[in-house]
């Protein structure tokens, strides 16, 4: 019987869900005894490209690792942003990038491919499943899906996201509290990460989930933001509330595609414009979109005005994850295996949302062709978001808050959560 | 029998711990049952000037609600930033804001009074104290210390900053594992609070527990900054440093107390000068520290560079609270009281550090005279700063690591915290 060994990668921005799945592909992988070597290419596809890869099969036979693994932020394999080129017109054509790895696979004896990652990541996988199928190499391909932007079509949603989410709102929920306590009026502004996609700066909404009635505002990209529209807002909330919470998405802009955050925005309440104020470098300064509307507030209204950027937090603050993520990110690796041992390939794995009788939340993993969804990108539907474009909809968030049940048990050692070690990666 | 009263205020910025310090008085107060009546001053002694107080041993009979008043953040009884005017010369001489909290003190005939607070707060107690003195007011006055900042004299550390510690000791690791992903240079920069006191910058350092060689550099607010130095210590750790992990208070400031985020830092290698940029406004615009030094090094080495602030979650990310610190803000709290029914008055609890023979780490409470601490700042002293200026010494480590220690179980609803509701502080 032919060899069969697999080889796994990890793509894109981290998630604190990557892991998870990676555990889940490695835990299927050695649990199904038809891989012999399990490898993982280190700093995905572009790594592959410099034969950078790990045998998998021989760090994870300790079972507490992969459970360690499971529960550790960033990504255990390192990742790229690399596109591959496109495919070749004809089987003839020889492109150096796609020789080489597919060199490689062939040297290794793979058989089976799963890459975990977004969307660009997915358009590595429809390119590798094509070229495979022009020259007729017998390996199989699956994508699997994570970002905590949400942004992929096909799927209720992505793993990595619900996590995310529940830092939001969870920072989102503590940001309130620590807004109320002087008996001043204060404008408090938090900018969520979704540069196209305001799924993520959605999920602050959560935070009402305790009875509050913060945050009031809620801007996404989705929606064109308008500057006089924004200060009226504030202004007609002033009247009634003393510590205003606004939840805006990094990548705001006005109607015709200019981003809040393009430079320092040069502002009054009859001036507004973007101006390219600049260092003595020539490069231009970016405020970021949350300082620029903190000093726009300031400026109009005069009162207290701070602005808070969740940051990078939001995809790497393992321990305030949602189990429900994790446990889905797990199971959708294993099921990758499953579907390539049933013969799948070049598809992404997928999140099916079903409906219960009860009301409870229930999902079921499915696959969807590669070339359906890679480079597609889903914004959040116009439909969820309040007519007034500053809430979403009833609709929208029960269906962000089953995504964010659950709590994981971090094992701490000396009061600091204990996360694996990435030494292969310096 | 004189019926006995008692008023509790917090004061000052928040920590996650100052609501424990409210339980543990509160608590100790009711077991007593020497009070009659608990009261709580709403917006500290500035609610008192207006009459706003409410009963809290009416509200907290409730003992699962003490629990969650121990685990919530901010402030349950809102917070002042106020200063008390200076004492009058004598008994004759009538000062308003002191007549109206003492008319009010005695309509409520409180015999108590606990302020839990950092440095101004003190001075508040410090004030109250002399001039129940000099007017022959039976009133016993309590100081509760808090504060992030870690900055109070005479006591081993403050309620507050050991939670604060562990946060950024978190964050700081999960930061250390999203910047090690990608194969290529990067710089990243997380600036920490302290403005004046470096305290919770070197709590960065806890990261290294995990066998981490990041951060690689800390600056505290105590050594002069010097941006020659500061790019002379990047280069140098380039050459051996893929991924640079960079720890700086928000505080720093060159030899001349000008500081990194004044306004713009306008630079190159031989041009660093800080420029006043204005808005349309004339008001100056404050790029931040960490964002500064993040322009500083891209144009300087051409590297993927980022900062990270880690902003007001330092002070109220109470599911990641240090337990060590929960546990003796409550104790403190409850010693509080004890101290003043053994008589005691005009002075501040105080945690001491005892020297165990297993090197465990224990403390006890005493209390110091309110007139020996009030207004002194406590910084960092320079012999636990490394020689470099950019680490800190082994006994500063060892000084910081047992204040983190332990985990608190926070109840969750809906994938979020449960706090406790302050409905009153609209």
């Amino acid at each position: 019987m032919k060899q069969r060994n697999c080889m796994i990668g990890q793509s894109g921005g981290p998630t604190t869900a990557i892991n998870a799945s990676l555990a889940g592909v490695i835990k299927e992988a050695m649990d199904s005894l038809v891989f012999q070597t399990i490898y993982g290419a280190v700093y995905g596809v572009e790594g592959l490209l410099n034969g950078n890869y790990i045998k998998l099969s021989s760090i994870f036979n300790d079972t507490q690792l992969l459970e360690t693994l499971k529960l550790s932020p960033s990504m255990y394999l390192g990742s790229c942003r690399y596109k591959l080129p496109p495919l070749p017109k004809n089987k003839d054509t020889k492109i150096s990038e796609y020789e080489a790895i597919f060199s490689l696979l062939n040297a290794l004896s793979i058989t089976d491919f799963f890459y975990i990652g977004g969307n660009d990541s997915m358009d590595s996988v429809m390119k590798l499943t094509s070229y495979a199928a022009l020259h007729q190499i017998p390996i199989q391909f699956i994508g699997i899906p994570k970002t905590i932007d949400n942004d992929l079509y096909g799927t209720d949603h992505t793993p990595g996201f619900g996590s995310a989410a529940k830092f939001v709102a969870t920072s989102m929920l503590e940001i309130i509290h620590d807004s109320m306590f002087y008996n001043t009026d204060s404008v408090t502004i938090v900018e969520i990460m979704g540069r196209n996609a305001g799924w993520l700066t959605a999920a602050a909404s959560l935070a009402r989930s305790e009875g509050q009635a913060a945050p009031h505002l809620i801007y996404l990209p989705e929606v064109p933001f308008d500057v006089a529209s924004f200060l009226g807002e504030i202004k007609e909330l002033r009247k009634t509330t003393q510590n205003i919470i606004i939840a805006v998405s990094e990548g705001i802009h006005d109607k015709d595609g200019n981003f809040i955050d393009d430079g320092i925005l040069d502002m009054g309440e009859e001036n507004n414009t973007v101006s390219h104020k600049t260092d003595a470098f020539g490069h231009v300064i970016h405020e970021g979109t949350g300082k620029s509307l903190e000093r726009l507030v300031k400026n109009t209204f005069g009162c207290k005005c701070r602005s808070i950027e969740l940051n990078v937090l939001q995809r790497c603050a393992l321990h305030i994850s949602s189990k429900t993520d994790l446990e889905e990110a797990f199971w959708i690796g294993q099921a990758a295996v499953k579907a390539s041992l049933s013969g799948a390939s070049g598809v992404m794995m997928t999140l099916k949302r079903l409906s219960s009788s009860d009301g409870s939340y229930q999902t079921e993993i499915e696959t969807i062709s590669i070339n359906e969804i890679a480079n597609v990108e889903k914004k959040v539907p116009l439909s969820w978001i309040s007519k007034s474009g500053t809430d979403i909809t009833e609709e929208f968030y029960e269906y962000l808050l089953p995504l964010i049940e659950g709590e994981v048990t971090t094992h701490y050692h000396n009061g600091l959560p204990s996360y694996i070690d990435v030494c292969h990666l310096k």
